[in-house]
């Protein structure tokens, strides 16, 4: 019972410290090391499946709708990431150069990309000319770079796996459907697969991405009530095309420029999945992206048939799903606590009075719930429970988001909410960025997006300054 | 015509200039682009779709011998690249030195990763403590870069990806049948997959990894008669774990440093597929690694029915193979040739006439043979020939591979084959690097292995120096 204690007792209660919760759940849970490197993770294996996981189901997804995978250089030359000025402005001060390439110094710096638009604008110059050239919608799985000053394992490290999309289109109408209809894809897929209710919108002109026309975004709320962008998708317009000259000949045989999106999603969603759905016990993994989906763990395996029975159970099972056996020689007790701390959606107990009664005991890693199950039936039920699992989880994320919407009408309103109450804020705006910044400034609260889907007339004004209101925005605290 | 005619004019003959036919069909095979950043290359979707293909198979085959996938920092700092001094002095002069973050100098100089080894073991050695920690198996799929003068696509880029595994056991026994594991593993795949032969064997100590033990390679002959090393396995016995410290007690409780072992392919790969498979018409692709295994190619697509039943076609091979429907606008010549420039394994040719009789035309990218076939029957027959194709390309390339393997039983042969005949050259060898520089320096030529299948006794003196002879070696010029 010794080790069982320490290894709960490892953990700092959610309300007692949220941030160091995060920070002892993705350790003890194994997901990631810290490296010699500042800044920069380990990743470990359930770390990295999990990633897969991900991965592999937005791919296919991705897949679906036309795209195509590439690979661009790591590094980007720094008069091309010069070309376009705010994207530079942006991202300058936050990258890393590589000066040297053996021994000798280089001719021109090259910095490790931080993202990878300039290298796709260069590449579509050379590649496309006729309208027959159109649309490129590329993909690529890679690293990024970006130098921040603090870090957060997942949340924020200096570097971090992502795909970036990049595509070009003939019109701007062509260009703003692909970016709204990746938006809905990472939602889509928040949703269904992560059980991650997220809020749809536009962001506000300060907040959007550097060099685009529009950024859309999708923003989930945190079990602390603080939000976290989860995923954007950006319409560029011409602002790229035209500094990089990536033109084609329609068919009236006139040189226009393209229009251009990017999108993109990172290992910051496995940080989400944490804080949306973990608790004092550690990680609760939804099944769909879960690396062990069903852990078996014998009662008594040394008693004769036991462990036999267990690792046939687990043969089973692993014929549908991802199962795995604890045959370690740990204690029950202490299988059953690591199995909770890495966030196994199922676990099978079964021992000897079990296999004589024909039966085992599932338990659900989300509410703890005990269900007997015949054995001969022990696939079919938990293929049921991990869908049922999947689908509570949801809601309960999606109960908890909308339980911590809260309207403001005023900035006395406002405040309150801020300083009181954790969750999303609801105000509307005057479209004035010094709103933005005065709330940013008073509250560190920041403006998340403008909802596509609930653009409600909550009031007149805006609650900051009292000028006419023309947009409903999401505010909240961020990570 | 006049469009067929210059698309396949626009390829050199392998026979007038292999090195520019290599070029030709890389860049005309839409494989790559070049990028603005000098000696590193754009993966363009069908190079990037092969190197997919690659990936998923080898990691199939890689978990099922429990391999686990982490993902670990691009960035080495300098102290730590410098621990093993064999290895740095073999990295150093051709790495990439990050040295500034953002706008500030940064502490200690960062080289991007190289390879892994130092990070790999600065990792261990936090994780290690136990016998109960081992083995660990750890592989990443990453890119890597190595800043080398002279480069060309596939075979010598700046950067390029790859995987890396990186094991750690408890005894030298494990750590070299892992490492044999895993050169077998790679030989299996090349040739189940690939359908390219593979002489397996031991590098000399002149040739082996910096700061292994002994590295074990997998070698092929490309069509010019060079050889490419094409995957390599090392054995670092306790090389590393000595100056790195990764210590473990054993059940004795005594303090016992760790066996190691690192393995990698690579991007190279796909420049090996083009120079052993590839004919004057372009890429010819295996089929278990082609992006698209058949396309459909309609004649006369504007009659009535035509597009629809090559549509209906596709779709029905859809969905057991990789298939696909061209229909462009181009001319079926044209097509014809852009299929086979991009070398899938078959086409179906389906004309008005064809679907009258019920039947299509089945063609062979790498024997050109045509095959009638009933409409009714062409998903059965197509797999069938997938199949029949995978098999006799590895056949004909072994054909190719062994009617290039030359014996020297002294320097005069020696020579008089290397000026003269492309291939493999067998001969003894003293064990003298003296003989190894000679050789190279007089004839370009290199020791590919120590063959572990063959190791005969053909002479009873080095076929350099005359002195007592002690291994078969497998020498050649080499990529």
């Amino acid at each position: 019972m010794a080790q069982e204690k320490k290894l709960v007792e490892a953990i700092t209660s959610m309300s007692e410290d949220f941030a160091q919760w995060y920070t002892d759940v993705v350790v003890k849970a194994d997901l990631i090391a810290y490296s010699s490197v500042k800044g920069c993770m380990i990743i470990k294996p359930d770390g990295y499946a999990i990633w897969e996981n991900i991965q592999h189901e937005l791919d296919r997804r991705f897949k679906e709708t036309g795209v195509q995978n590439v690979y661009m250089p790591m590094f980007i030359p720094e008069s091309l990431l010069q070309v376009e000025k705010d994207h530079v402005e942006g991202f300058a001060p936050e990258v890393a150069w590589v000066t040297h390439g053996g021994l000798s110094p280089l001719q021109e710096r090259l910095c490790v990309r931080p993202t990878s638009e300039t290298l796709f604008c260069d590449f579509y110059k050379d590649i496309i000319h006729s309208h027959r050239d159109l649309p490129k919608v590329y993909n690529q799985w890679c690293s990024v770079v970006r130098w921040e000053k603090e870090t957060r394992p997942f949340l924020r490290s200096r570097e971090f796996l992502w795909q970036e999309g990049h595509t070009a289109h003939a019109t701007a109408e062509e260009a703003e459907a692909r970016t709204v209809q990746m938006l809905n894809l990472y939602a889509d897929f928040c949703e269904e697969v992560l059980a991650m209710p997220v809020v749809r919108g536009q962001k506000t002109e300060k907040e959007k991405f550097a060099g685009a026309e529009a950024t859309y975004t999708i923003e989930a709320l945190m079990h602390d009530g603080k939000a976290l962008q989860s995923g954007t998708s950006h319409n560029f317009g011409q602002n790229f095309s035209k500094p990089f000259g990536i033109q084609y000949s329609d068919k009236n045989n006139q040189l226009q420029y393209v229009h251009q999106t990017s999108w993109g999603m990172t290992t910051r969603l496995i940080g989400a999945i944490i804080m949306v759905h973990g608790d004092d016990s550690g990680l609760v993994l939804p099944p769909r992206i879960a690396p062990t989906q069903v852990i078996v763990i014998p009662i008594q395996q040394k008693k004769e048939g036991v462990l036999e029975k267990a690792a046939e159970v687990t043969e089973r099972l692993g014929k549908t799903m991802r199962a795995k056996l604890d045959d370690s020689d740990k204690s029950p007790g202490w299988k059953f606590n690591e199995a909770e701390m890495r966030g196994i959606p199922v676990r099978v107990e079964l021992g000897p009075k079990d296999i004589e009664a024909g039966k085992c005991v599932l338990v659900r890693r989300d509410t703890r719930e005990k269900i007997e199950c015949p054995l001969d039936q022990v696939e079919t039920k938990v293929a049921e429970l991990l869908e049922t699992i999947q689908k509570d989880m949801f809601e309960r994320a999606k109960a908890h988001r909308d339980s911590h919407i809260w309207d403001a009408h005023n900035y006395a309103e406002f405040t309150e909410i801020a300083n009181n109450k954790p969750g999303f804020i609801r105000a509307m705006w005057c479209e004035d960025e010094a709103c933005e910044n005065k709330i940013k400034e008073d509250l560190a609260v920041t403006s998340r997006c403008m909802p596509f889907n609930d653009q409600e007339h909550i009031s007149d004004v805006c609650a900051c300054c009292g000028k006419p209101a023309k947009k409903l925005v999401y505010w909240g605290k961020a990570y």
